[in-house]
């Protein structure tokens, strides 16, 4: 339906292009309910491919999948303080039930660790019982103001991992662990590099110990923390009351932590890979791989399109014959628009000449292949080319925008050109930390090192560890 | 956590006895929040495996999923008046975000016919537009009192697949034919036969032109409508102002169809199959379908076991080792009420005299194997027989409860010794139809067959329809 929708230039107006192209790829629209976004088909499946890849990883790395209730009772989320004060402001209340006015006003959950820790309260009696490793995939609300597909709304979509530990060092373990797989997921899947680091006390997750993040960098510069996994000791623990009986007999409070990644992976990737023709999207995450359009409907080219077709399909690659009613031009403006990483298109004098012709998404190149070709094989091979292609384009991008500055006065010069991400030292202070956020909005994205050797740009006091800054989503 | 729970006898105290199973297999527990459940590991993972097949069938089918907000606005809600007088009674409204009253309360979804028509609204313009066929799998919430796991509850897990179409055949085609999709799969996948029709007027969904019926019959011989399809003609097209263009040029309001199935299912599972000793799942549908549990953890042992669950894994079979810390009585009593459809056990004697011990969950039969034998053809032709056998099982005592009446005197008779579906004539009146509650709650379940042979037990007049008629989950 939006196959024909103008694209405004990305390097004209970032932000209109992005809007354009969720809208033109079929990827999500604004409803009419305020601050709620429709997921249209193409969005869905991308974020069903993510699920599925994740999920595999999840399960492997020994987690099972379980499911809360999606309301949380007013008096459950008080009982952890700080994350109450977190997300109190920014939640929705349900008050009535049927036609009655509710005792308690129960909030739709803003994320579950309450939820989680009631029950890890109810299930851990052992250490026998220890660990458990519970993850959910649900949709989630907080009272935004405003709404931008798949980077800010009121209902977004995500997973929640949930552990309990026996030990400090297995819960560490699982948080370190887990932010490995969100690395790898970028990298590997996504083709999107990313930098990781711990939050700051100012920036970690409200009741957290300590947080660790996975932060990217888009095509614009403006960075977007892409995934977070938190070690909360015991500090739930003691708040809802999770206790084990030891090896030793005793009595002690489990060690938990939580991880999460969203659907607003998905907006990194319009941001880091698509153009001015639309979406592009690495083979590896892509629901649709290889589109095949046909320019007529004779009999051979049926055949032709159906042979080729079965035998991707065969292979597991992700193939699709576009047989609506739509015109040539029209399909292979969709199939670009939508981000298929590689096109086969069937031309009459093509055919006659016993050749196909090949075009791939991320330069826009096509060749023509004979007909007796390994397809499965040319495909496969041009796959990988695409995949490695998109990660090293996204990775000479970011590095070409990140920067090392020790003064602010190089750090201002940097963000009046082309922000992105800059390392600097900081003193620890959340002073300092704040003041940087007058250069247009800075604020830290990670801790990448301790280092007690420079200055801190803002108050000229020693160094505590080197940060990155950024401007974010 | 749970293998160790005594369980109720099923014919002793049914109602208890569900529960029971649903504790000790790990299925589901009840939460803090109020009327609202956790579905645990195990539950979660059959209604995953579930999902998986279903979605499967609905891509092959020609559709796609989407995703639509959870809350809609009451004006929205109230364009369609029936919906909204069969709904309205029992939603959950939001009516804070967070420290503000909202200046218009939103329901959480019950359904989304809403939601889809007003999205339809927006994106069908033209007969090139149509089909649209989607399909979501989400959570809904309606305000019941009470809640059971998988039967009933505030919060519950479905899919609903909303249709759109440029001709009334088109529509009333998909109507019924996922109507046979869910038959095929209560039958090949969950083993459990089912009778397919048409509900009463009274019983159709609110807005439905017409509703046709899944319905499958308990172990206590209580009914549960397992799944609905629904023609809503262009009621919902009016009401929300779908229009298209046609080939001819002119305007015209566009069909529609719903269909959904529901979390229950995994209610019909555990009280169609299951027995004194927990769940039982047919292997088609079951996460995990053979248990590997050693008697000992000698090298030879472990290694065997390895061996084994590489050999079935690699053919596609899924099954785990049990290398939990808990005695070999408690695994095996795990595994078993769990409803895990084999067990294979390996004693140390039997190591030794080269045999394996291969028991099935349907029967609580085992069987002696030696090592040498084909053992992914073995377990292949086993779980085939197993879920043979289960639908056989299930079939033969629907089949025993399944009762022909042509009068209130048979109807009450087959009622006072032992409930099941009664096929009965019927006049076609709502008066008779309320009547038959008076006999402990009898309600349709769904319309058969047109006959006019045949007089209505109630009130004597010709009948115009054969009725199957059921009490009711």
């Amino acid at each position: 339906m939006n196959g024909n929708k103008a694209i405004t230039k990305r390097d004209v107006d970032f932000a209109k292009w992005y809007t354009d192209v969720v809208t033109a790829a079929n990827l999500a629209r604004y409803s009419n309910v305020k601050g709620c976004i429709i997921y249209e088909a193409n969005g869905t499946a991308i974020w069903e491919k993510i699920k599925e890849v994740l999920d595999k990883k999840f399960k492997e790395t020994g987690h099972e999948n379980v499911t809360m209730p999606m309301l949380i009772p007013e008096s459950l989320l008080r009982k952890e303080s700080e994350l109450v004060k977190g997300f109190a402001p920014e939640v929705a209340w349900v008050t009535q039930g049927g036609s009655k006015e509710l005792e308690e006003r129960l909030c739709i959950r803003p994320t579950s660790e309450t939820l989680f820790s009631d029950y890890y309260h109810e299930v851990v009696k052992s250490y026998k019982d220890l660990p458990l490793k519970y993850n959910q995939w649900c949709n989630v609300m907080r009272w935004e103001k405003e709404a931008r597909p798949f980077l800010r709304g009121r209902e977004f979509f995500w997973q929640e991992g949930h552990t309990v530990h026996a030990t400090k060092e297995e819960a560490e373990a699982e948080t370190k662990g887990m932010l490995e797989v969100y690395k790898d997921f970028f990298e590997q899947y996504l083709a999107i590099p990313v930098l990781t680091g711990r939050k700051t006390e100012k920036e970690k997750f409200a009741g957290a110990d300590y947080t660790l993040t996975v932060e990217s960098l888009m095509y614009n510069g403006v960075s977007l923390q892409s995934g977070t996994t938190h070690y909360f000791g015991q500090k739930f623990s003691k708040a809802y009351d999770i206790k084990f009986v030891t090896k030793e007999n005793t009595f002690e409070y489990a060690y938990q932590t939580s991880w999460g990644v969203s659907n607003r992976m998905i907006g990194a990737l319009i941001m880091v890979h698509g153009d001015d023709s639309g979406l592009i999207l690495p083979p590896r995450i892509a629901p649709k791989q290889v589109a095949i359009i046909k320019a007529t409907t004779d009999d051979e080219t049926n055949q032709l399109a159906e042979e080729l077709n079965k035998k991707l399909l065969n292979a597991n690659i992700s193939s699709y014959i576009d047989s609506s009613d739509k015109s040539f031009g029209f399909k292979l403006a969709e199939a670009e628009v939508n981000g298929i990483p590689v096109r086969i298109e069937l031309g009459k004098r093509d055919i006659a000449n016993k050749v196909i012709t090949v075009s791939r998404r991320d330069t826009l190149e096509k060749e023509q292949i004979e007909f007796d070709i390994d397809i499965v094989e040319y495909i496969n091979n041009l796959m990988e080319n695409i995949q490695t292609n998109l990660y090293e384009r996204a990775k000479t991008r970011r590095d070409s925008m990140t920067y090392h500055a020790k003064t602010l006065d190089e750090i201002k010069k940097i963000m009046d050109t082309q922000p992105g991400f800059i390392y600097a030292p900081w003193c620890g202070e959340e002073e300092c930390e704040l003041k940087m956020k007058e250069i247009k909005g800075l604020k830290s994205r990670c801790i990448t090192e301790n280092n007690e050797k420079e200055t801190c740009p803002v108050c000229g006091k020693k160094s505590k560890h080197i940060v990155v800054w950024g401007i974010q989503y």
